[in-house]
C-alpha cells in the first residue's frame, strides 16, 4: 500500500509528503457532477453506497493522491435521528425539526448506528475492495459540537444565536445533548473503522465561533472523549485520529494535548507558526487557501514552494491539503498543477 | 467632557475602564425599530440626519456608556460611487452593479465626498451638537478590502472566491481598486473629523478570511496607509484610530505596528493572550462574545469580571466593548446588567 499517509501520521520515515484533499470528490469535478445527476436528492445519493464509491474513486483516477476519504455528509447522525433532513439548493442542510426546546431534547435517544447508518458500512467495504490495499481510505464525522449546531439552529447561521443562546442560559442542557452525540459519534466511527477505514478525521467546522474558554468546554473535550474512547477499545484497529477545528489554530496547543495524531489548519496561519509552537507533538496537516487553486498553474506552483519553504529543513510529520473544502468550480487542471508540486518539492529522501 | 475613551486611548489616566458598544445603536433596542420604520429603505434612513442622530443617542438615554458612535452604514463610499446598493431584508447589502471586470474598475471614479457623503457631515454636526462635548464621538469607515470584498462579490459570501479569485489571478487589478478606495476613506475620514468626530474605527470585517501574506499585501497595508495619512496632515486635528480585523488577533503583532492607536478584537481569543504578547504597546479594545447577552444577569456579570481579571494587575489601556455588533434579539435589560458590572469590576483608581 501507498503508506505516505499512514506513515506521516504514525512518525515514521517516507519518501514524499502526502496528499490528499478536503472534497476531493465533489462539485468541481464534471464527473462528480454527472452521477451526482442521476441521484438530485442529496441524502440519497449519500445513502446509494455503488453511487458513493464510484465518486470516491473519482479523483484517484485524475490525481496521484495519497488516500482516499468516504464520500459522505458530515449530518449523517442527526439525519439518523430523524430531524427532517433536507439539503436545499445554495442553502445547504436544512432540518425540519430543529431542536428547541428542553423536551426534544431530552427525548432525543442515539440512533440504531448498525442499521440505520449500514448504507455507511456497505459504502466503506465497497471502496476498499475497489482500492485493493493501494491506497488508504480516511473516515470521518462531524464533531459533536458542529452537529449539534446544525441540530438546534437548524441551518447553518451568520451569529449562531440561538445554539449559542443555549450555551448560555442552559449549558447543561447543551451537554446533554453533546454527550449523547458524542456516544453516538463514538459508535459511528467504531463501526467505520471495524468496516476498514485507515485514518479518522473529525470536522469541527463551527468550533471557531467559541470563546476559548466555550471552545475547551463544549467542543474540544467531547473530541477529546471521542480520541480516548477509539485510542482504548481493545477490541479495536488502531487508527490515528485528525481534528481540524476551522479558525481554531489559536487553541493548537490544547488539540494537540487530546492524544489526536493529526492538526488540520485552516489557511488564516502560516504553518511554520504553528510548528514553532508544537514542534513534532504531532502531524500538521493543510492549508493552500482554496481560492489559490483560482490563480495560474505558475501562481499555484509558487504557492506550494512557499508553505513547502516555510516548514523549515526537516519537513516530516506534514499532509499537504487545503485549508479548507475544495471549492465548486475550481479548474480541475489546476488540482492537477498542485499535486505535481507536491511532488515536485515535497522529496523526502 | 466624559474622557475616559480619548484618556485611555492616550494612554493617559482615568477613572474607570471605558465601555461603549458595536451597534449600540440598533435593531435590539424598541426605540429603534420604532424610528426605524418610519423610512424602511435603509439608505434612505442612513440619508436622513435628524434620524441618524436620534437613533445615534438612543443607547446614552438607557445606558452610561462612554462614547457615542455615527450612526451609518460602512457602505456609504460604493453607494457613492453608484454601484447600486440595495439591503435586502434578511440577506444584507445587495450591489445590483459588482465590480466584475477590468473596464469596470479602470472606469471607477473617486466619488466627490463632500458633495454626495456631505449627509454624513450633517449627520456628526447633528450629534456633535446634542452631545454638547458631555460624551466622545466615534467615526468610521470600512476598510479598503471589506469595501472591496462587497463591491466585488455584490454581496456578502460564504467563500468570497470571486475577489479571492481576483486577489490570486489579477492581483495589481484589485490593489488599484484598493488604492482607489484608500484614497476615497481617507477623504472620506478626513471630513468625518473636520465635522467633529473625536476618534476613528475602521472596521476591516473580512480581513480574517485571508491568508497571511494575502492579509498584509491587500488588507493592512492600506489600512496603514490610511493610519499614516491621518496622522501626518498638518491641517487635521489629530484622533486616535482603532483597527479592528474580525479572526484577526493572530496578526495582532502586525497591526499594532500601524501606528493605530487602539486594536480591536474578537471573542475568540483570551485579551490576556494578546496582552501578553503585545505588552502595553496599544490599547486593546473588546471582546465578550455578543452572546453572552443572551444568558442570565448573573452569566453576563461573572464573564464581565473575568475579562477583568484576565487583564491582570495593570488594567490600563483597555476599552470594554463586545467582540462584534451586538446581535438583534439581545434583552435590553442584559445590556444594562454588562454595564453595570463594567462599572463595578472596570474601576481603575
Amino acid at each position: 500500500m501507498n503508506n505516505r499517509l499512514l506513515a506521516t501520521l504514525t512518525n515514521q520515515t517516507t519518501d514524499s509528503i502526502p496528499i490528499w484533499l478536503m472534497r476531493q470528490a465533489g462539485r468541481y469535478l464534471p464527473e462528480y457532477r454527472a452521477v451526482r445527476a442521476t441521484k438530485p436528492d442529496f441524502m440519497s445519493f449519500c445513502k446509494t453506497p455503488e453511487l458513493c464509491c464510484e465518486v470516491t474513486l473519482q479523483p484517484l483516477e485524475r490525481y496521484a493522491l495519497d488516500a482516499a476519504i468516504l464520500f459522505s455528509d458530515i449530518l449523517t447522525i442527526p439525519d439518523a435521528m430523524n430531524l427532517g433532513l433536507n439539503f436545499v439548493a445554495n442553502e445547504g442542510p436544512v432540518f425540519n425539526a430543529p431542536l428547541r426546546n428542553e423536551s426534544q431534547i431530552r427525548s432525543l435517544q442515539m440512533p440504531d448506528i448498525e442499521h440505520d447508518l449500514d448504507y455507511v458500512t456497505q459504502t466503506i467495504k465497497l471502496i476498499k475492495k475497489a482500492l485493493n490495499n493501494q491506497l488508504p481510505l480516511i473516515g470521518f464525522s462531524g464533531s459533536p459540537w458542529t452537529l449539534a449546531c446544525y441540530m438546534v439552529e437548524g441551518q447553518s447561521s451568520k451569529t449562531f444565536s440561538i445554539i449559542k443562546s443555549m450555551l448560555y442560559s442552559r449549558p447543561e442542557l447543551l451537554q446533554h445533548l453533546l454527550q449523547l452525540l458524542s456516544e453516538s459519534v463514538i459508535a459511528y466511527l467504531k463501526m467505520q473503522i471495524q468496516a476498514g477505514v485507515d485514518t479518522i478525521m473529525l470536522f469541527d467546522t463551527w468550533g471557531g465561533i467559541l470563546t476559548t474558554r466555550a471552545y475547551h468546554d463544549f467542543s474540544l473535550k467531547w473530541m477529546q472523549h471521542i480520541v480516548h474512547a477509539l485510542k482504548t477499545d481493545p477490541s479495536l484497529k488502531q487508527v490515528p485520529v485528525i481534528l481540524f477545528t476551522k479558525n481554531g489554530a489559536q487553541w493548537a496547543e490544547s488539540i494537540a494535548a487530546t492524544g489526536c495524531a493529526g492538526l488540520g489548519l485552516d489557511w488564516t496561519w502560516d504553518i511554520s507558526a504553528v510548528r514553532k509552537q508544537l514542534s513534532y507533538k504531532v502531524t500538521l496537516q493543510g492549508n493552500m487557501d482554496p481560492s489559490i487553486l483560482f490563480g495560474s498553474p505558475e501562481l499555484i506552483q509558487q504557492e506550494v514552494q512557499r508553505i513547502m519553504t516555510s516548514l523549515g529543513a526537516d519537513k516530516s510529520q506534514f499532509i499537504f491539503n487545503l485549508g479548507h473544502g475544495i471549492q465548486p468550480g475550481t479548474p480541475p487542471e489546476n488540482v492537477a498543477a498542485m499535486v505535481e508540486a507536491v511532488r515536485k518539492y515535497g522529496k523526502l529522501s
